[in-house]
């Protein structure tokens, strides 16, 4: 059984079901299905912190579960607030087991996620180790949150700045990156500055997937995504794509603005929304995000050049950083 | 400042409004309020868990905070999934912040108590005791999202057995209690049978308090309790003077059991939930539900002799548990 599946059978019914499902183990009925079960980049980056002190995979492995646990967490209350029904080609789970349950089943992750930080192997320097790693997962959760509750007051803004957007998503997204790649060298005995280097390779990573995210959000293959059709823009979100449009000084920047502060304008009709992304674009709003992305991408590899590690290692770093950059889904 | 306002004081905007909103420090416009900060039963059980084992109260502090930040996550959470509009007199957090901004600070909570644990003083051996103590307060924070879960699918079912319902309590307000007269002990360098010990004395002691509550849930003053009027009843919750009231057999019982199980029956008039709080009683779910608490008051109280501490601790600790049986709200 995998570390993952091992951590959630220790949840209590229904919570277990609950999780399962939301993982992509079992159908709404119980039965189990080979399943999209995301993209598990965080417990990746987990182990390769690890192995980039020059330890094996095996002492980042609590450390790999706690990160996707929390970001399952994340994912399964995101899901209620935003009232979004489908997430990896799927119904997500409040729709199915209702929005009290899946509340739980977040919360329930969330303690089990300290948990298994706990249940890593003891002894008085391995204590001390888990401890700093629960430090930096309860930090990482604590601005994720921060995070989701400035990206929900932004809707309510008719417009918001760029770095507030670069700070909304550093916390939303750079935070839990962060933990992920500097957690499984926390857990093999690293010192706090090799840890803050790859932490800082994990942040800058984050803003880039999420600028990545951003543009997927408008211009994203429904399809390929399994994410809803302009689901960020019925929402008046204000992504990077958004704020670096309305940045901008010009007619479709100025339409754009007029648009997204008129309580008058229809949110629910396609024709609408692709306006908008067409404004977006036009203010550069999309040239700007790509360039973001790939800046972001450039400095994570700047403070990855920080930590000495073997070439092999190296190497799945700048694989993973080059898979979040030009990724479609 | 209070050690509870200097925690919640650490949550970024608007995480630090609703909390204090949700303590009564602050009203809806953000205007300071000197009102009813709930019974911080939990912190008092926390610090004297300290002094039972012959320390001071201070190393107990971060375990007061923390078993209080969880206990009021649950409350945030539970609201919104009761839709519950008052708590303390007080409109509820989601009424006024809006569901997801009161799940968001519900989780801040969560973390923020890990926090302090993990705030606690350093050196080695301080450092496996806030360990324990985040083992106690995690094991106690699944467990009451388990009993939360189990509470919520028993208003599908038209019956639970009194078995049932008992263990549903001990998740939901057993663990905590068990948690909040343990931690205190374990962050003064208690060993864990001592823990241990006190830790039954609060199990106990929350199956009174629940029992108690349920009591107060169908029978109490709601000028008094500050929570809404038949409450329970409306929402057909399985609490124990209902299980109680089922398991007898009789004619009020049978009427009981008919009327839970119609799906036809209004759940919104005063009239019918009269009549149900009725054949409660005379059911004998009242009476048993009041031996109940004694019987768990009685068993905490035995559960404390195994500990030897000063008299005055044992004397607060008897206060306590008498306070728990006898407070009507």
């Amino acid at each position: 059984m995998s570390p993952m599946r091992e951590a959630v059978a220790r949840l209590a019914s229904p919570m277990d079901t609950i999780a399962a499902y939301h993982f992509g183990w079992i159908d709404r009925h119980g039965c189990p299905v080979s399943g999209d079960g995301g993209k598990a980049l965080r417990p990746a980056l987990a182990l390769l912190s690890a192995q980039a002190v020059g330890s094996g995979a095996e002492p980042g492995v609590p450390g790999a579960v706690a990160v996707e646990l929390v970001h399952n967490f994340s994912l399964l209350h995101d899901d209620v607030m935003d009232g979004d029904e489908t997430r990896r080609h799927r119904a997500t789970a409040w729709t199915v087991f209702g929005a009290a349950q899946a509340i739980l089943a977040g919360d329930a992750l969330l303690a089990l996620a300290t948990e298994v930080l706990l249940d890593a192997p003891h002894g008085s320097t391995a204590s001390a180790a888990a401890a700093r790693a629960i430090r930096r997962i309860t930090t990482a959760t604590r601005q994720l949150i921060d995070g989701q509750a400035q990206d929900l007051a932004f809707e309510q803004h008719d417009r918001v700045t760029v770095a507030e957007c670069l700070e909304m998503e550093g916390n939303k997204t750079g935070a839990l990156l962060a933990a992920s790649c500097s957690i499984g060298a926390v857990l093999a005995g690293a010192d706090d500055r090799t840890a803050d280097a790859l932490g800082r390779y994990g942040h800058d990573l984050g803003l880039a997937f999420q600028a990545v995210d951003d543009l997927l959000g408008i211009w994203g293959d429904t399809e390929v995504t399994g994410k809803p059709r302009w689901g960020d823009l019925r929402r008046r979100k204000k992504s990077l794509p958004v704020a670096a449009a309305l940045a901008e000084d010009g007619p479709a920047s100025r339409r754009l603005a007029e648009l997204l502060a008129d309580p008058q304008v229809r949110d629910d009709e396609d024709q609408q929304l692709a306006v908008r992304a067409d404004l977006i674009e036009q203010a550069g709003g999309r040239a700007w995000t790509r360039d973001e992305a790939r800046r972001r991408h450039t400095s994570a590899l700047a403070a990855l050049d920080e930590v000495p590690m073997s070439d092999q290692i190296r190497e799945y770093f700048v694989t993973l950083a080059e898979f979040v950059v030009v990724r479609e889904r």
